[in-house]
Order: structure tokens, then sequence, then C-alpha cells
């Protein structure tokens, strides 16, 4: 008898036989809606558990068209125009597409814009420049010639993101939804009564799947198809601005914040980059706005006996899961869509909700990532799914969640069959370690490692979106190398690093490019940091740096931690300066891992051993502090190998590399021992049959893999 | 009848009839010795000119002896020492090779001494620390734990570098040779009634070959042989310094320089980054200094009815051969050593000496660059020869010198008799090259390039060294190809860059990486340059730039002429914005150039024309800006189909493409048109025949060159 539960199916109207009977294949007890999709009474009334999906500030276009001051907003600054003489003319929506924006031109938003001379880097005056409403563009009366100039103005958002992009790809006609920003209290009260109405008119559903909470992720379109994407971020604040939120700010926090915070010189503030104080408070602000409103909305729910899941995608900007007030919500579930390993630890690490979803993928949709196809000719669902979950399913054997489940369109599946038998095994696996992780937790090092960002734990377990989004952040990749690994990883902002935590960690990672968010930027001038960090390998820490850790510029050395690292950058100003040759020795840990050499990269002296080199640029270095040791990456992306190289290195670091065991001999198949069931799960998460010895304590096992396939061995 | 002079040989004692022989043979008209070598009566006597070397501040170790404190010196950073208590011991000279350098612990030497706690990057007060005379450390007593130390200190040079090299490379045993400081008013009382004695004991010299003057060019070694190169700058003032000189300094410029002017953190100052304000001042200061003491020994050497030439190498730092000042010296001739082209026309640059000759590589000596065999076992210095004498020769035919030698010890070329003939073969061109030259110069195009950097004129045609030394600098690559290109090429330095030297140029190109002296550095914040060169470039001007030009930070693009270029780069701080796809158009100007791509270039915009990319990233683009061009080069290495796209995409941005002519169909093969003899001199550069189809205005014709090949066509 198969297990069943835990599995939330698509269903659709129109193909109900399918729906059961994809339901109790799949061991379903819960079946949701999509957007394009509807539920008939025949699956409403068959038993399940029903979520109902609410994009709850968007589907209101006549409230929007008949209060269109309630819209959502964003800065948006011109192109640059060129001067010829003292007089010229910047059409402001020049380059954007105007299906998603329109200029605000309202008094008080004009009192937002700005005109700078980017020549000169400097505001011009506003009695140089006037606004030309009937044409949208801003006149400069005394420009000097020669000098760029650029104008930062409000825009209305007046097609909501997500139903643009589904109805660009799809080619829908139905009408551009708009969105309501809830900052207003008209906005509020509306909301409050619609969602009222809302679970009046859904008796059947259990769940209400808030998709996300009020605003998007930012996402900018170009007028030109060739460069359509203009800015993109899953976790940056543009989209949520508008004037009633900038004077409330202020009234807040007691300054003023201006178009050009926001701008950034026309850069704008990507979360991939270190924030300034300013940006910081801004997403408190906003933080603290959007849990309190949510929170109203979820009694609004509780009060109808339903349960409030949020989905944590497309508009999840404001409600951080892993700030500190997100509990504050009183959400019953949070479902994540997932395409890595990393993606099921963000869920996991949300304590505060009973319920952890995973939504997999692919989705039930005609194509897929960049358009490729899915359940179209020329997909390949069933890989595409079962890769996925070998990357996810070995994050879960770390950590579960509560569930898993699908999206889209059912019937799409249908041409597929190995798809549906694909999510059979799915399924199970899932059940089974979930099973697993209730008998008692899995063995683990006893090794904390510490993440250490700018966002600390508010972003733990991400880089602010999906892995194949920004495939070459080095953390990016190695979360998804840890979300597998038997470590216990914690997340932590410099700001928060006192002596005292650090003793509480065996290995700090700070991993990423000069300036990013991940390597720290300015963080690093803090000289205490670098004191306390010192001290703490001089007494017995690993510090493990990757790519460009502690770059800050202004000292002897780039590397703020050169002295523990061993290594630095040269940024050209040591073109004279001689270079130590790298000598390499693998210490037997290295394996067929592949680092990237950065050239820039030198050895501060003869007493770093280099691991591996290419090109005479070391790749992977390690150096003696006293008791503790510097570890450093130049690059990292995660394979197999390169997993198996990270943990070795890291063990080899903490002197526990002796301390192996339930770990193979074949980097594509890892175990995983758990003691109260004596069971070892053992995963093959290649594409091909792999054969691999395992260390089992006193003995060795040799394991025969097929395919993707995931192993269990009572060892009693 | 063989031409013959404009040949100068090294002579042998002990070898009179293979100099005579040789000398016969290569048409020399002087023989000269060399360091190591000497000529014998019957060598002098034989009706040669004899040039005589003399390096004045060396061979005086005795009176260095009797007056150690008039040594050379030059300032050294400690190692950086991390604290691990209150109490902490610096050893000065830990690393350095202490056979070179001596610590200075002279009362005066001691108050330039800095400690900096380079943790907090400031400098410590003199108060909590103190020398220890006896081991030569530093110790400090109040140091906070964890921070690292380092010292500035004052060094005795206590040998020569040269002599060192020769010295160690050659297991030499004699006694290390020393060099005097001619800052002190002794030493030139010295040197003055040395050089009048050594005029009187070389009746046969006609020519005192300084080689070169006083300072030597900066070369700190290490105590580790695995890295004995730690510091070495062609064209840095680190070996100039004493306490009389920076006494002498601040009294002339009204201000003081400190050690850590110099030292700049450990990274120093070479010659490849911009330098600032004051080590311009010191620089200047210096320059004053070895120009009026060298304009003594000039006029002492005239006194004796002979001849002074220089040597521009080893020491020639002070002299600035293309300063305004070097004319005053009064040299009759200057000598440059010469590997590539660029090196020719740096030789060639300096206009106030009468002769300009060139010294041949490779030198007669066992090992060459890098140690590797030349006249020894497994050497083929006629290749060597051949192969520099190609690149030298493409310069040559833009403009010629007067004549060509050779150095080292003569006998070494009896086991190769090849390479005997290789230097008939490059005498009899080099005469026939500079009859052409005599007879009216050759055609060229009627465009002016402008090489725009931080040194200017002052160091036009170099970038601070041999090609090979740092082969990685885009500018010196584009020097050497330009050193055999038909275009006027002119040098200017950021400061003198005005709208009317602007309007004097056809192009200008900015080339190198960011904060480079070729790239420029800080010069870019200054607003009126970008103002001159955009307006410049819309009425019809060319900016070529090539790697990071241009670049600074603080604006709205790295890249300060980004939108004259049409492309900027993305330090990453723009990784969530969208990118224009390259789609690329070579018309028909390319060929089979090989530009790498640099991933963080962008397109501004859609407006720039990609000429080649990789992997979507841009190497070569061209934007129209109204009558002008912005062309960006991501890098350049030469390479004869480079040097060819160089050219091309010269003329096609001067939209003179058509008017080539006298050029071939084949990169190799280079033709350069002598009006007035009306005669085509054809030039084969590569190590393969070739073939080639030459247009000569109103016909072409077809070539076939041997290896190395110059033929020459008469056209009447």
């Amino acid at each position: 008898m198969k297990a069943s539960g835990c599995f939330t199916l698509p269903g659709e109207a129109g193909y109900e036989q399918l729906t059961l009977e994809l339901a109790k294949r799949w061991g379903a007890d819960a079946v949701r809606d999509c957007e394009g999709t509807s539920l008939s009474n025949e699956i409403l009334e068959a038993g399940f558990d029903i979520y109902s999906t609410i994009c709850i500030i968007r589907n209101h276009n006549e409230f929007a068209r008949k209060h269109p001051h309630v819209q959502q907003q964003t800065f948006l600054m011109s192109k640059a125009v060129l001067s010829e003489g003292e007089s010229m003319c910047i059409p402001l929506l020049d380059g954007f597409f105007d299906q998603q924006f329109a200029v605000n031109d309202d008094k008080e938003a004009l009192a937002y814009y700005q005109v700078f001379d980017r020549t000169t880097n400097q505001e011009i005056p506003r009695d140089v420049w006037e606004y030309h409403k009937e044409n949208g563009t801003v006149v400069i009366n005394h420009a000097i010639p020669w000098h760029r100039y650029t104008v930062n103005f409000l825009a209305w958002r007046i097609w909501e993101e997500i139903n643009m992009y589904n109805h660009v790809t799809n080619g829908w006609k139905s009408e551009h939804l708009r969105q309501l920003d809830p900052r207003y209290p008209e906005v509020q009260a509306f909301l409050r009564s619609y969602l009222e109405e809302w679970c009046l008119d859904h008796p059947h559903t259990d769940v209400v799947r808030f998709t996300s909470l009020f605003y998007n992720f930012v996402w900018i379109w170009g007028s030109d198809g060739k460069n359509r994407d203009l800015f993109s971020d899953w976790a940056s604040y543009d989209f949520t601005v508008s004037p009633k939120a900038l004077q409330d700010f202020s009234a807040t926090y007691g300054y003023a914040l201006c178009s050009e915070d926001f701008i950034n010189q026309g850069r704008r503030n990507p979360n991939h980059i270190t924030w300034n104080r300013k940006m910081k408070d801004y997403l408190s602000f906003t933080n603290d706005f959007v849990v309190g409103f949510a929170k109203e909305l979820v009694a609004i729910v509780h009060s109808h006996k339903k349960q409030a899941y949020v989905f944590y995608d497309d508009s999840w900007v404001g409600m951080e899961p892993g700030g500190k007030r997100f509990s504050e919500i009183g959400f019953d579930g949070i479902i994540k869509c997932v395409f890595s390993g990393f993606e099921a630890r963000l869920c996991a690490s949300v304590e505060s909700t009973p319920v952890h979803e995973l939504r997999l993928h692919p989705y039930l949709f005609p194509v897929g990532l960049g358009g490729a196809p899915t359940f179209a000719p020329g997909g390949n669902p069933a890989l595409d799914a079962t890769t996925y979950w070998s990357k996810v399913r070995r994050a879960l054997l770390r950590k579960s969640v509560d569930r898993i489940g699908l999206g889209g369109y059912l019937h799409l599946t249908t041409p597929f069959p190995d798809f549906i038998d694909a999510v059979d095994v799915i399924a199970d696996e899932f059940r089974t370690i979930k099973e697993l992780h209730a008998k008692g937790a899995p063995l683990c090092f006893s090794l904390k490692l510490l993440v250490l960002t700018d966002w600390g734990s508010l972003r733990s377990w991400t880089c602010g979106g999906h892995y194949h989004e920004h495939p070459d952040l080095d953390l990016i990749n190695i979360l998804e190398s840890l979300s597998g690994l038997p470590f216990d990883v914690e997340f932590e902002a410099f700001d928060n690093l006192t002596k005292e935590r650090l003793q509480q960690v065996a290995v700090v990672i700070n991993a990423g490019f000069a300036g990013s968010s991940y390597s720290g930027g300015d963080a690093w001038c803090n000289d205490t940091l670098v004191e306390n960090l010192t001290q703490w390998v001089h007494e017995g820490g690993v510090f493990l740096g990757v790519n460009e850790p502690s770059e800050v510029k202004g000292y002897d050395t780039l590397f703020r931690m050169a002295h523990i690292l061993g290594v630095d950058r040269d940024d050209g100003r040591r073109l004279c300066h001689g270079r130590w040759p790298c000598e390499t020795d693998g210490l037997g840990i290295v394996g067929k891992c592949s680092i990237l050499e950065k050239q820039d990269i030198y050895l501060l002296d003869e007493k770093t051993k280099v691991l591996t080199s290419n090109n005479n640029s070391p790749c992977i270095t390690c150096r003696d502090v006293n008791k503790g040791k510097g570890v450093y990456l130049s690059s990292y992306r995660v394979t197999a190998e390169n997993t198996r190289m990270l943990q070795n290195l890291i063990l080899y670091a903490c002197n526990q590399l002796h301390d192996q065991f339930f770990t193979s001999d074949n980097a594509y198949v890892e175990g995983t021992w758990f003691p109260a069931s004596k069971q070892l799960v053992v995963l093959n998460s290649s594409e091909i049959e792999q054969q691999a010895e395992i260390c089992c304590e006193n003995m060795s096992r040799i394991v025969q893999l097929k395919p993707f396939e995931m192993h269990i061995i009572q060892i009693d």
C-alpha cells in the first residue's frame, strides 16, 4: 500500500477525470487553482483540501479606473541626453515599454523629479528646467553644451508585471490588469471588504493561497524587443515607491528620501550590491507596513475558518520571510517554487509558519526557462522534473519540508506519460524522506558554518533569485552545494558579527565580488570586524574567502583579510611587483574539482599552501594562522566534484578530514545517515548509472545506482 | 661595392683578428668596449672611432668606503607583522636581499622612518615605537592586538644593481660594486676630477658612452631565490632618494615629502599607475638636478675634444630624454637598445641629439631574455637577430636613425656563422633604409594620431620598459603596431589637452586599464576634458578607447567617454540590468584579427555598431557621433592581423578607408612608398615565405617574398 498525502495538485475545470485520476495516482490530498485555470464543483466536492490563489492587489481594474491615484508607481530615470547648445529637451519615457509605464505628473509627484547634469554629477536647480505635460518631456533652458542630462521622474505602473509577462508570452487578448497600492487607506478599506466577500464567495476553499502580497519584484521593460529586460531584481524595493510612502517615511524616520536615492546614477539598488543605511531604513519601513496590513488580511481569512498560505515569489517584496516581523502576519503556510536545493532550504528556513510546501518545477506550461519548450513538442518534462528533483532531494535529506506540489495546466501532462511516471517516483521519495526525518534527524558534522554577508539572516539561503538568473554569483553556487552537505549553516550580517557570535562557529564564509552584498563592500572599513576575525582565526577559526572576499579600497591590501587568506588581489597597481610561484599540492582533497583562476590573484608570501592553480594563478589555497586557517577559492561553481571538494576542504581546514564517514568515493553519490532509524540513504544525483563505495563506520558498502536513483540501506 | 659605416662593433682584446675581420665584413666605423671586455692597442689604433663606456657613479668602492654616507639609498617598507599582544618587534630587512640593502639608521635617516598601523591605515606616533640598532628592528610598545604594523625605513643600496645582476648571473667572484649619489657636493667634486682624469687616460676615445647617468631604475631583490624580483620598474624614481634630496626638495618646493609618499601602502609608485602631484614634483626636482650635473660632465668631455653619447637604459632615471630640459645636457648622441619597433621610435623621438643609435639584440652574451640560451648550446642567435630586426626594421621605414650596433663579447659569435651572415643582411638593410630617408620621407596618411596618457610627450613611444616585460599592457602593443604604420603619431598629457591641441589631430587614443597612466585615472574627473573631447568628436574627431579608457569611479558610467564610445564597463553594479545583444558586422575591415573579449563590457544602446564580439561581449565597436566617431577595442595585442585591422579601423573611422594604397592584401607584408626616390619597400615580417598583391596607385603588383625579406621595387 503506497503512502499518500502531502501533495498539492493543480486541478483544472473541464479535466475532472484527469484531475481525480492523477490525484489518486500521486497521492494528492489538496487541489489548487492557478492563473488561467479554475476548479469545477466536481473537483471542489471530491474531498480534497482546496487551495485558492489570490493576488490581492490585482484584478481591480474598475477600482483603479475610478481611483487612478492609488495605482502603484516607481521612479524611472530618463535616457541621458547630450546637450548640443543651451536649450534641450528630454523625453521622459523614451526607451521604456509604454504599456507598462505612464508618466506621473501630479503636483506631488513633480516635487520628486530631479534633473542631473551627469557630466558634473550634480543636480541642476529647479528653475532652469520645466516639465511639458503635453508631450511628457523636460526642457532645460540653460544647459551647458556637451554635458549629459537625465531626469528622475515618477511613473505609474499601468500593467501588473506577472499579468504582463503571461499576457505577452501567451498572446492573451484580455484587458491588462493593474495593481493597487495598499499604502492608501481607501485601498486598504477596499481590499478588506473585497477579501471578506471573496471568502464568502469561496465556501469550498480551505487554504487561501496569497500570490504573494502587495509589491512586485522589480521588472522594468524596454520599448525594444531586443532588450526588453532593462532591469530585474527579485529582491529590490523600487516598485513600492509613492509620494505617500515617501511622506510617511520622512515622518517616521525624520529624514526625507529623494528620487536619486532610488535611481542611484541609473544603477538603482540591486540586492546584489550593498545597500546604504537609507535604503535599509526604507526596507524596514516598507516591511513594517506590509506586515501590518498583511496581518489584517490574514485575520480576515482566519475569521472565515480558512487558512492563509503565502507563495514566496512574484510579489514577496516587503514581507521578508527571513525577517523578524514576518511571524506577526500569522501565515499558516509558506510555499516556495524550487528549481534547486538552496530554494528548498530557503523555504525550510522560514521558522514561523507551521507548513512549508515546495512547488516543484517544471510548471505545467508549454514553455519554461528562457522560453524553452516544456510541455510542448521538443520538451522533455520528465527529465526536467527529475533533474530539478535531484537537486531539491539532496537538500530535503538535510532538512525536510511538509509538502510538495505542482502548478499549471494539468491537461498538458497527458501527452507525457513518462512525466506522470516521474512524479510517481518524486512523490514517493518525498514522503519517504519526510518519514525518515520524523523518526530522527540525519547525522551532521559538528561544525557550524556561518555565511557572512551584508544581508545576513534576513536573506538566508538566497542571493535574491533563482540559480539560473545569476549563475555566476559564487555564493549562490556555494549555497547550492551546502544545501545538501552535512553541515549546520547559519547566516549573519556584518553588523551582528560580535566576538560572541564568532565563538559559536567553526567556519566563516565570505564569498562574492568586491562591493557585492556577499563580499561586503564598505562593511570591511570596520577595523573591529577585521580585528575580531583575525583573533578568532588565530585561536582556531577558519575564514573561507571566495573570489573577492573582504575587498575594499583604501588599505595596503585589497582584501582586508589578506593576511589570513594568504592571497590578495592586484588591481594593476602591483604590476611591477614580483609574484611568488604557485607550487601546488592537492593534499589529497581536491579530487577532480574545477575552480576557475582569477589572473589578478597573487600569493602574499611563501607561507600560503597552493592546492590548485592555473597559469600560475592560485585557485585554491590554505594558510595556517596559528591554530586556525585561512582558505581561499578564486571562484566557485556548483558541480558534484566541487561540492565534494568543498566538503573536504572545510573538513581539512577544521582538522576533521579523518571524521568522514557515510561519504562515498564517488562525487556523484552522496550518503546520508539517519541514526534513529539506522537507515543510510544513498543518492545518485547524476543522469547516468553510478557505482560507489561508502564508508559506514567499521565497514564499507559498494552500491550500484541507476540514474537519479535514491537507495536506502538498513544497517543494524 | 658594399656600403659601409653607421655601425658600431663591440671589440674584444685577445680577439683582435676577429674584431678587424667582422668590422670589415659588417662595415663598422666605430668600435666600443663593454662591461667585461676591453680594447687592445691594436684595435684602438686600427682607424675606427672609439666608443668607451663609462658608468660614472660606479667603480668607486674606495671612495664609498671612506664616505659611506654618500652611497645611494632608497625607502623600503618592512613586511607587515601581526600584533598578538601589546609589544611586538619588526625586523626591518626581513625578506630583502641583504647583499643589496643595509639599514640606514643615521640620525637624519631615522627622522624619515614611519610606522603604520595598516589595519587602521594610520601612522602611529613616534613615542610608541623605538628603533633597535643592535638587530635592525623596530619595537612597538603599545600595539593594538590583532592589528598589522609596518615600518618605512631608509636603506643603503650596497650593491649597484647592474653589477649585481651580471655578478649573480655569471657567478662572478669580484668585489661588489657600489654607487655614489652625486647629490652630495663631495661626490660631485670627486666625479668631476675623476672624469677629467679618465679623459686624460683615454686618449684614443672619440666618444664617451655614458651608461647611463646617475640613478638605476628600481629593482628590489628579495632574500628568497624563488621570488627574487620583489619590485622592478624601469621608470620610477625610488632609487634617487636620500635625506639630502628630500631636504633640498622641501627647500625648493616649499613642502616636505615623507617616506609614505614613496612607499604608498607598499605599492610604491610604478610608472604604469598615475602619479600624484607630489611625485610629479619630485620627478621634476630630480630631473633638474640630473640635467644640471650631467651638463657639467658633458662639458668636461667636450673640453677634451671628445663626444658624449648616452645609453638610454639602466641608469636613465632623472634624465628624461623626452623632457623639456634634456637638450640642455648637450649630449652628442643617444643610444637605445631595441627588441621592438616602438623602441626604435622612442630613440628617434629624442630630437635634441644629433646622433641616434640602436644597439640591436641579441646582446653577445651566453644567455638572453629570462635566462634562455643565446650564444650558447641551444641558442639560435641568427633567428633572434632577424626576428628582432624585422620588428625594428618596419619602424625604421617610418622614421630612421643614424647608426646601429651590437654589444657584448664578440668572440661568442664564432660558433654561429649564420648569425654573422644575418648581421651582414641587417647592416646592409639598415644602410639602404637610411639612404632612402635621406632622399625624401616616405608617404604617410595625412592623419595625426594623438596618444593621450598621464605622461604625455615626456614618455613618448614607451610604457616604461621593453615589450616582453609587460606584454599585457594594451598601449605598448598599440605602440608596437603604430611604430611601423603610415600615421603621424604624437603624445600628449591630459593637462595639456586644450581645444586648440585637439584641432590639430584626427584621432585620440586612450588605452589602458583603469587607474593606469595610460587610461588616466583621476585625470578623468576633469569635466572640461570630457566636454572638450565630446565637442571635438561631435565636430568630426575620432576617440579610440581600448580596454578601460577614461574610467574613473563616481559617475553614472564608469567610462567617462561611454556616451562617445557607446560601451561601458559593468563592475558588477549592473548585474540586474539587461544587455543589448551583439549583432556583429565586420564592415569588411576586421580581417583575421583577434581581440580578447572583456566580459564586463556592455553596449550602451542599439546605436553602437559591433564589428566583432565573443560570448556576447563586444570586442570592437564603432559609434557615429554626429560628424565624428567613438571606437572601442576591448583589448589589443600586437599581431600582423591586428596591426592591419588597427590601420583599417583608424582609416574607416576617419572616412579614409578608400585612400589605402601601397597596402598589401596580406597582413604579414607591408609596403612603404618613398615618393622622392619612387621606390616601394616591401617587407615580409614573418618567418615564412609570403605572397602579396600591393596596390600602387593605378595598378597593382604581386610580390613573392622569402622569410623576413625586404624587397625594393622601383616604380617610375
